[in-house]
């Protein structure tokens, strides 16, 4: 069925282009937190679109879906955090990547709170931004953010977790 | 004298701070690529931000320093190509890392040609992208382009090339 829809239409054959090359695209994970003044709840989501925008002044983009509840807090709350991954912490990221877990997302005693901000102490690094603009570009708005304050981890003899053809990937030096 | 700097500049500490978080972020290396029309030339420089923005429509953006050389060429061309590297092609990047290596860029025989803008038939894939959308913030501008062809090479036994911790990486499975 897919097949026949992509055979008449451009754009989804070009979306089904798009996936397969981004299935060979390496990233990391990071789960993206903010504070929910709606229900006055942390709230957070796997994020894998995330990049440094520029140093001067030093700030982040994260793509965010806007269907996503995470896209209206984090719209409403103005600030966010982005905890970069070590390959320890993979389990977490189901939890954030399954509707039906989203009760046990902020449920252990790993996360600690700045200004109300959740964050994880254990990441390979916590990066706190306050949102600047913001662009909208079809399914996804894009926030940027000036980074306000960066919290790192002792990482010695951690590695970055990474995700790549659809699952966690790890990272190793070239030979 | 940079300590004697960050100390007094809030700013300064936190650029320092954030470069150190995105060593610890690895992310994959592309060269994107396009037509230099003051020039007549092929154009192209080595990025790591590169994401995808959204599959409706197909689309992906990358972050380009507004004083490069580069981001003159797609402002005016307003097409570029993100080619993902494969860990077969670290030597590549050397050349379009260093100003001095600007005229060896497109000397070698694996570059060809889709409507004058330059792409690598051996990168893992080739993603041909037309500005749409583009925002300035700080020293940088994110430009926003709707896909509109992706080429991929036969990958079989290849791995994407990865950047991580200031050197180059190769992805593997997580145990």
């Amino acid at each position: 069925m897919k097949d026949a829809i992509g055979e008449n239409d451009p754009q989804a054959l070009l979306a089904a282009g798009l996936r397969s090359a981004m299935r060979r695209m390496p990233g990391p994970v990071s789960l993206v937190t903010t504070h929910d003044d709606a229900l006055n709840a942390p709230a957070g989501m796997a994020a894998s679109a995330v990049i440094p925008v520029s140093m001067e002044p030093p700030s982040m983009l994260v793509a965010v879906n806007r269907q996503s509840r995470c896209h209206a807090a984090i719209e409403a709350h103005g600030r966010f955090c982005i905890n970069l991954l070590g390959t320890d912490q993979a389990r977490l990221v189901e939890t954030f990547s399954t509707a039906g877990l989203r009760d046990e997302r902020f449920s252990t005693s790993e996360w600690e709170y700045s200004d109300s901000i959740p964050f994880l102490p254990t990441a390979m690094a916590s990066i706190f931004c306050e949102v600047r603009t913001t662009l909208v570009h079809g399914t996804h708005e894009l926030f940027i953010g000036n980074a306000y304050d960066v919290r790192m981890r002792d990482t010695e003899g951690l590695d970055p977790l990474g995700w790549m053809e659809g699952g966690f990937a790890r990272f190793g030096a070239l030979d």
